[in-house]
């Protein structure tokens, strides 16, 4: 942090005026990782809680080389046409400290950037992928606060991230290009199933007809996969953020889905449903890291992890073995 | 138990040689709830364990309707033919007390189990998902032990039930029936990515058709799944278990599917990392069991997931409030 921060009052009067700056700070105190800092986001967080939850969130996911950025810039610039407040966040574990990856090439979304109506932050730039992401989610929270009444949440695919992002959004997109099979979109194991909708961009030009054919491949997969929800059945659809087609069409389309889910009462059972899990994972997380670090704990897994391969022990005994060592128990060997 | 149990050593003598009997007085010392029972099983599986790993570990899931048990019955009698040695075990956690679904219907695999060399076993009766899993894969290890060296694993799909069984098996093999997408299959998300091999059974008759119709879509949908393995890509087949046609094909691609992965040094690889995995979700489980067990914990789930819906708080300072109860922290409100 590299300025005096206001009180917090006055930084919660700020964003909740959608004070862009004061939006800035508030996500930088959020990710500072200085315990007093903590303290205080903890605080800004809670008071600036029951004004979150207006917007749109919705998710988009992509391999490098789909235009994702051109993409995202081209929905953004949409919406803003349309008087609405956009921002874009993301997480993206592997983002250097010296910029995320939406702003680590500068000429990237720069004419979103120009647009006053626009917030645009990189991905946070320290920490494992669960730290990334929820920081991304408060942040998220606070743009929310700041007025913002759309927030796209993109990410590159690293890790679990596509689960994170699809955990905290409304909607999930999933963008490809005009090609044959997962294997060459480098989509991972189960994102597809997690997609509301599969996208294929550079509908244009000479992958134009590729495109029909790729849309119309995955358009069979989804077919065959089970919808996440009673009132929306995932569709593929087609294209060009190069040439702005087809980005009216995935608004309304993200608009649609929006209105099936708030008239079955399923859109805020998910939030709900998504905050506890949320609180879940994190968790689990945390438990997971006392463990590992538990000095009674930390100088038996590796013997335990090579018992285990050797067939000197079962996977059962072994882990009996690690839990009675983190309560403390007397063990009987 | 309903009878006195051998001397341990009598007992592994005995499982060794191949009794049957013993083999099933030994599963049903794992299965046991009784502690003193708990230590006396161990003390057997390990040292049974040296001489465990011979079988081929084959995880066949598939709703109800596809022909499950005969499908698993025509395997089973080929592989006797063949001179192999075939036990069928059961993740089943919906299994009542007084028979899994192997057994619930005593005419299923009538004859199989008139076979000298098959050893049928029903799900465990009772416990949790991960118990039942946790046994069938002692279960398992216990038939390998005594000289069967073919497992098949069958799972009727209830919970996670498929992911358990993908993780303890070497193939994992989805059944279906001819008809259209996953939804009229029954088939969870995330299934089918699990899978070596899609197998469309009950191509006979008037269902032939309908048969390769839904093997060359699902096919084609396997097409765009990222394969779990470099040296097997997932494949879909048809069979008809009731007239006895492609079973011996099913063999013969699993066996492929060995060479292939022994060759490449994956099989022994993926049950090192199988086994490491079941380690650390026996950790997970455990850990979670002792979490929300915990006194200082429960009484407080129950208003901050209440908190976290009604935005009162957020899912991390929720989880960070159970995580300083838990590990008798004082906290700072």
């Amino acid at each position: 942090v590299s300025e005096a921060l206001p009180s917090l009052a006055a930084l919660r009067e700020a964003v909740l005026a959608g004070d862009r700056r004061a939006l800035a700070q508030a996500i930088t105190l959020i990710e500072s990782t200085r315990p007093d800092h903590a303290l205080r986001a903890q605080e800004l967080l809670e008071a600036l809680l029951p004004a979150t939850g207006g917007a749109a969130r919705v998710g988009i996911t992509g391999s490098p080389g789909v235009g994702k950025s051109t993409f995202i810039e081209a929905l953004g610039l949409y919406l803003i046409q349309q008087g609405r407040k956009v921002a874009v966040l993301a997480v993206d574990p592997s983002s250097p400290v010296t910029g995320g990856s939406i702003l680590g090439d500068k000429t990237r979304m720069e004419r979103l950037m120009r647009e006053a109506n626009a917030f645009i932050r990189p991905s946070p730039s320290a920490g494992s992928l669960g730290g990334v992401a929820e920081r991304t989610r408060e942040a998220m929270l606070l743009c929310e606060a700041a007025g913002f009444d759309v927030v796209l949440v993109e990410t590159v695919g690293i890790g679990q991230s596509e689960v994170a992002v699809a955990g905290m959004v409304d909607f999930f997109l999933v963008l490809l290009m005009p090609a044959g099979g997962d294997e060459l979109q480098g989509i991972k194991k189960g994102v597809m199933e997690l997609a509301d909708a599969l996208v294929v961009n550079k509908a244009d030009g000479d992958t134009a007809a590729l495109a029909e054919t790729t849309r119309s491949e995955y358009a069979g997969a989804l077919a065959l996969i089970r919808a996440t929800s009673a009132s929306w059945t995932p569709v593929a659809r087609k294209a060009s953020a190069s040439l702005n087609e087809g980005i009216s069409e995935v608004w309304e389309m993200i608009l649609e889905h929006r209105a099936r889910l708030e008239a079955s009462g399923e859109l805020e059972e998910r939030r709900h449903r998504q905050a506890r899990a949320w609180m879940w994972t994190l968790v689990e997380q945390g438990l997971e890291r006392a463990f590992r670090r538990d000095p009674r704990v930390t100088g038996r897994i590796e013997a335990l992890e090579a018992d285990v391969t050797a067939l000197k022990t079962t996977p059962a005994a072994a882990a009996r073995a690690l839990l009675s060592a983190f309560q403390g128990a007397e063990e009987e060997t």
